[in-house]
């Protein structure tokens, strides 16, 4: 199967040299993106690029999938609150409803222009459902929490254990699983360590919500004399394989430590902001540090969008408005964290359009009067265009939308 | 001419008791909205509703639309820096430049779903044009400068009352022509009141930047010896006739001061933030104290977007945000901003969907993503849905967009 995106009007590669490549074509190969430039070749499709913008796909870093079924009910209620509320409701959701949960926000990941997301959840198998009825790219792990804590059957660690040699066995090149460790508030140390060694033993990552909130921070002080970043330093969880969500509240000194030791940041400012915890990650000192930054949305209890084109918007404004310096951050940084600081991580042979890369790429519609007129395209993307200017999404290398229609 | 919007799948009415209608039609006859209900009457047009939701058309209530054509050519600049760049470039736009940013502006607002804009700016006479060619509703404030801050040819105060006299020989029914002192940093104190004796005479509305920036607080006390709006107040221009845009570093008496004279607050949140002007108003308190408060866009230099959707959403999360409070804000009120409040200023009898008013509403596509689950439809409106969702738009009881393609 092959696809030629002639004449595409401008391709953001995300190359080393950050090019913007104006009128040239992209030849797909099964999964993989062959040949850029000038291309005579034929093809089993050919898309007329001449107004369009290829970009690299989005990559979501901290999702919830299943939970989208809530999105709007647990409104304009204090943090703890909006959580109690959630998991009061959640121990009553069918497996149907997990299902149609995480189905809707496989359709909105592929709509707005996401091509792989970072989930964390229990009960993974609806969110592995809707993931190969749609043929979105993703990386999901298993919730691991204290067993006083949570409504799953079982203990928590084996059953992600489970969950990971399963995927590993149904060797579904779209699906990689990981360990998910709540939250130092929801999962002991111990259990944390054991979940960092369970994704070491299968060669996988490790996904943690991380001084999200001042309470957490306060508790954890209370309770170990440390702050979160450097419990968790502490117990040697943060490496190259460790992503860390939020990270709201964490000190100059907590973003050194993430740094060094090479973990991965993932944003969160939309959630953070509509969730009212205040927290503000030091943006500035984490890239200063060389800190691997990213982008999530959050689940859409807390968002409630999965647009990742919002999420940088939000991402670049925040930091803006908060050191009250419009320079202090700019729009190509914010496209790298969500695209080829994600791959990195996720150690994804995508994240940007060069020859050899996998084919996660989206098309935006030049005819959305957003991205109008065009000046610096760069600052279209991510201050001017939203997700629903994505006209086609393409996941290894098929095609998942076309003109804004599903083709699954 | 008669619409019958049929069996809408939900009504945002906006009326007394903001109720939300489920599967009802709306008869629109002429530029009215002659019955809501089960109709039974035919029309000339009928448009199948059951998978939209109805609601009134969002007023974006501070723009600078001509200006569009300068998106994205002063990204990431300190304010006064990205200012002077502004002026630069814009003393070589010519008439046909300033004519093509307005009508993409048009563009972007019709297709987002925005039916009215108040807009601030100097040769109006090419937004006039894009206004007509497009058929939405238009505020429009001639720009009054001191001479020598000025490009514009003549005197500043009479040009703009030529302007507002020739709106009225017109009479076009969607244009209402205004006074726009600039700001109190460009505009003397003296003409500022001139200004507004001009909008007086005409019985008309005056439209001002106020408290934009720390420096302009800071001058304004340097010079004065007061702050922004008790200088304004104090030359007696505040009035339910003047409307306020950004008021970001305003202090809790300046908000009483606004309330007491039943002047209208413009927030401008995204422009706020993305300009690193660090100004965040009061709004709590300007809402505890009675104010009338509306939400703009800001013209795409520093926004860079016209989506009022867009706007709601920054509106309520830079609140939460800023306070450490989710429940701060409810999506509802952000909605009533952008509709009835904005109508309340504007004397227009519009933003909301009740019999006898004005038909400037708006259909939302609930087949996109980005809109489902539907447990709180007014939080989806507000946190879920962007203007690209956006099936329809009716201005002045005309259908301007229709299955996302403009009509004009």
């Amino acid at each position: 199967m092959s696809i030629l995106l002639k004449n595409c009007r401008y391709i953001i590669t995300q190359n080393k040299q950050r090019q913007v490549i104006e009128n040239q074509d992209i030849l797909i190969k099964n999964n993989l993106i062959e040949k850029i430039g000038k291309i005579t070749e034929e093809a089993d499709e050919v898309i007329d690029c001449s107004e369009f913008i290829a970009m690299p796909g989005l990559i979501n870093m901290h999702t919830h999938s299943s939970m989208n079924i809530m999105k709007g009910i647990a409104e304009e209620l204090p943090f703890f609150k909006w959580l109690d509320k959630l998991i009061q409701t959640e121990s009553k959701l069918t497996k149907k409803e997990l299902y149609e949960g995480a189905l809707l926000a496989c359709r909105e990941m592929i709509r707005t222009g996401t091509t792989t997301f970072n989930d964390m959840y229990t009960d993974l198998e609806q969110t592995v459902k809707a993931v190969k009825e749609t043929g979105i790219r993703a990386y999901l792990s298993w919730g691991i929490v204290d067993e006083d804590k949570t409504n799953q059957k079982g203990n928590p660690l084996n059953n992600a254990e489970n969950f990971i040699k399963q995927t590993i066995q149904e060797n579904n090149k779209l699906i990689k699983a990981g360990a998910g460790p709540h939250a130092i508030y929801s999962t002991k140390p111990e259990l944390i360590k054991q979940s960092k060694k369970l994704a070491n033993k299968y060669n996988t990552f490790m996904h943690i919500h991380a001084s999200e909130t001042r309470k957490e921070v306060k508790d954890c002080y209370y309770n170990y004399n440390m702050r979160v970043i450097e419990l968790l330093d502490s117990i040697n969880v943060l490496d190259e394989n460790t992503c860390l969500a939020h990270v709201g509240w964490i000190t100059k000194k907590e973003a050194k430590i993430i740094s060094e030791k090479k973990a991965t940041v993932i944003l969160n400012p939309t959630s953070n902001m509509k969730l009212g915890t205040g927290g503000n990650p030091p943006l500035p000192e984490l890239l200063k540090y060389g800190a691997n930054v990213t982008i999530g949305t959050d689940s859409t209890v807390s968002n409630n969008s999965l647009d990742m084109f919002e999420a940088m918007k939000y991402t670049a404004l925040l930091q803006k408005h908060m050191r009250w310096d419009s320079s202090i951050i700019t729009a190509q940084q914010v496209i790298d964290f969500a695209t080829i600081n994600a791959a990195k991580f996720l150690k994804l042979n995508a994240g940007s359009i060069e020859e050899g890369k996998i084919a996660d790429l989206i098309l935006i519609d030049l005819k959305e009067p957003n991205l109008q007129p065009i000046n610096n395209i760069i600052a279209n993307i991510v201050y001017s265009a939203n997700g629903n200017c994505v006209n086609t999404t393409i996941i290894n290398g098929k095609i998942k939308m076309k003109n804004k229609s599903y083709l699954f």
